[in-house]
């Protein structure tokens, strides 16, 4: 049995969110289509969005359901720039997820979008001054409602007032925070039909428990947004194809229940990270903890361990059945040094010796002590590897 | 229970898809990462990659995996012409899904690519001289294999012999087709590393007893495409995102299971349609049957019924519990005359008096003869309220 402490790149999914996928699947309809069967259909992807939009705290029809977060960030980056003024700057903080920034280097590249980064301070919270600084004319901000890597949280309030009063339109990730933090979409954008401040948020299916394929951009009801995905005219023309009614029922299933026991749950997780914090401390005394200590997502534990190589200890934890990450599991095989860690001030050694631990609904103490048991054997070979590696003794 | 004869709008989940999303799903990792975890997830993945391939006809490594049929063809169509000479023009045949039409009239409007349109006869089948002749300087053409609304087949050989003498690039649009004509992407293609010629072709799981939401686009190892969702580099850095690996497992299986009984099964649809077929002819002589009526879709009846409104019609069919279509879901609800049937050469009156009825892998002779049991009312009422809108007696 592995010992699974990489919830953040994937995590089991729930029971609920299983039955109602399969509950949909009896429901044989394109809900698209006019009569009965196809009705039926679209009732239940309605009752998902209502559902879905409780949760984020947005109106159901600003609920614009995708394949994930990857498409979420990429709609909403690439529809929010392409539906403003040709050729406007970019605001894009340092240590975003590679599918905003890779989305915001193809507008650099393609439609000659300037960029202008905003930089993290050492714990990996966005410079909210420096941030409010690069508004002024651009066409697009993003940011991070919670660091994927690190796990630092940043202030939505801030962020979307500041946007809002430059009248840039912002897009937050919330797709590692989807889950641990309450998203309040409403809240966060404040009253009225300004296209400035919060504009779209997007968020991921597969991070609390639903299917991998799932998950949704919420789309403030006064933004302009161009599709990637143009044909039928689904979902307010934002996002063509046949609706995934079970996938939106599964969707809606797992963040009701992540929703309901999200107090409990992160106060347990921070119990266990607690554990593990000073289980690492204890054995590694060198070890250093990445990311704000208080400010942060319940169940990420992102710890340097100097002269190690982080991927050398994921393979020496894998041998030994447990399964953690060097970052962002979408650029995990790549011995690159994190770009978030980078972010942070650090140089391109210890970027490349962190582990992130994340834990998730399943997780138990038993997870945290098996891993705790092997740290000190993975730590000492781990040492010795990159010894080796550099040529020494 | 209700009849249903809306099969090319979603037909219902296999229960091979079912158990290999279910099993999938025991599977905790994301794909893309390196541990055990993910590595088990990544096999999975592989296998499905494998098996899409083998009913394809081409390479596992040319398999990439969608959330459909629309993101496929947006891919397709958006991709391929992005990636090569800007502003080359689009060979467009008329008929076309609103998927291919809508692409290219974003591409048309907003990045000014000239469209040159190419006429279907009247069986709905391309003009193929006019396709050929249209292809020179072009930097995109696209077709259908088989064309969703009426079920016309074209001949994707010649099409693509067509495209790679030119030095065209084709996307073949195969949702329609998946399941019921034998897919040969490579066959298709013809060796060599041609730029020109078949470069792509899209297909949706759901078409097929897949979930919704499944789907794919084989790209050519020798195409050059944009992609439409930046990120983490996953699948040849062609369409980034955490990949549905449960999606892709189900989408094997039910297409496996769907090319396994395609010959047996074709021939069972042909003979229901044929029932159906005469049946409506005797009840209504003046039903006028669209599309080729040999080289077609095996469970497609398109039929137009002078004097009538296809939507009443449906609705009417509705009520008495049977679920057909007006054409495409993806526009149903709108009344506007079908875009194909005026490519066929029918007036607007006819365009709107239309009726598709396609039978799939659970249609009985039961559902053909409560279709023609309930449609000699059906008929009479809807000549009844097209004569009462028109304001005759």
């Amino acid at each position: 049995m592995v010992v699974y402490l990489d919830h953040a790149a994937t995590t089991p999914l729930r029971p609920e969110a299983r039955d109602a996928w399969l509950a949909a699947q009896e429901v044989v309809g394109n809900a698209s289509s006019v009569h009965g069967a196809g009705q039926a259909a679209r009732r239940l992807l309605e009752d998902a969005r209502d559902a879905v939009a409780l949760s984020l705290g947005c109106e159901p029809i600003e609920v614009v359901f995708t394949s994930g977060g990857t498409e979420a960030i990429n709609l909403a980056v690439k529809g929010l720039w392409l539906a403003g003024k040709e050729g406007a700057p970019i605001v894009l903080p340092d240590g975003e997820h590679h599918a905003t920034m890779d989305a915001v280097a193809w507008l650099a590249s393609r439609w000659h979008a300037a960029v202008r980064p905003v930089p993290l301070d050492g714990l990996g919270r966005i410079d909210a001054d420096a941030f409010a600084a690069a508004l002024p004319g651009a066409g697009l901000a993003t940011a991070l409602v919670a660091n994927n890597e690190v796990g630092t949280r940043n202030d939505p309030t801030t962020l979307a007032a500041a946007a809002r009063d430059a009248g840039v339109p912002l897009h937050l990730d919330a797709v590692a925070a989807l889950g641990s933090v309450p998203l309040d979409f409403a809240g966060w954008r404040g009253a009225g039909a300004s296209a400035g401040g919060l504009a779209a948020l997007s968020v991921s299916g597969h991070k609390v428990g639903a299917p991998v394929g799932t998950g949704a951009l919420v789309v403030s009801r006064h933004a302009q947004l161009t599709p990637l995905a143009h044909g039928g005219g689904q979902q307010r023309g934002l996002r063509a194809g046949t609706p995934d009614v079970a996938g939106a029922a599964a969707f809606a299933a797992a963040l009701a229940a992540a929703e309901t026991e999200r107090e409990v749950e992160s106060a347990r997780q921070e119990a266990l990270r607690d554990r593990l914090v000073s289980g690492i401390r204890s054995i590694v005394p060198s070890a250093v903890m990445l990311g704000d200590p208080r400010d942060r997502l319940p169940g990420n534990v992102h710890v340097l361990f100097p002269g190690t190589i982080g991927e050398t200890l994921l393979f020496l934890f894998d041998t030994a059945g447990i399964a953690v990450s060097t970052g962002s599991a979408c650029q995990a095989g790549v011995t690159e040094p994190s770009h978030v860690v980078l972010a942070l001030g650090r140089d391109a050694d210890d970027a490349r010796a962190v582990l992130r631990l994340t834990l998730g609904r399943t997780s138990t103490v038993d997870d945290v002590d098996a891993f705790l048991a092997a740290l000190p054997e993975v730590h000492r070979r781990g040492l010795a590897a990159r010894a080796a590696r550099l040529g020494r003794p």
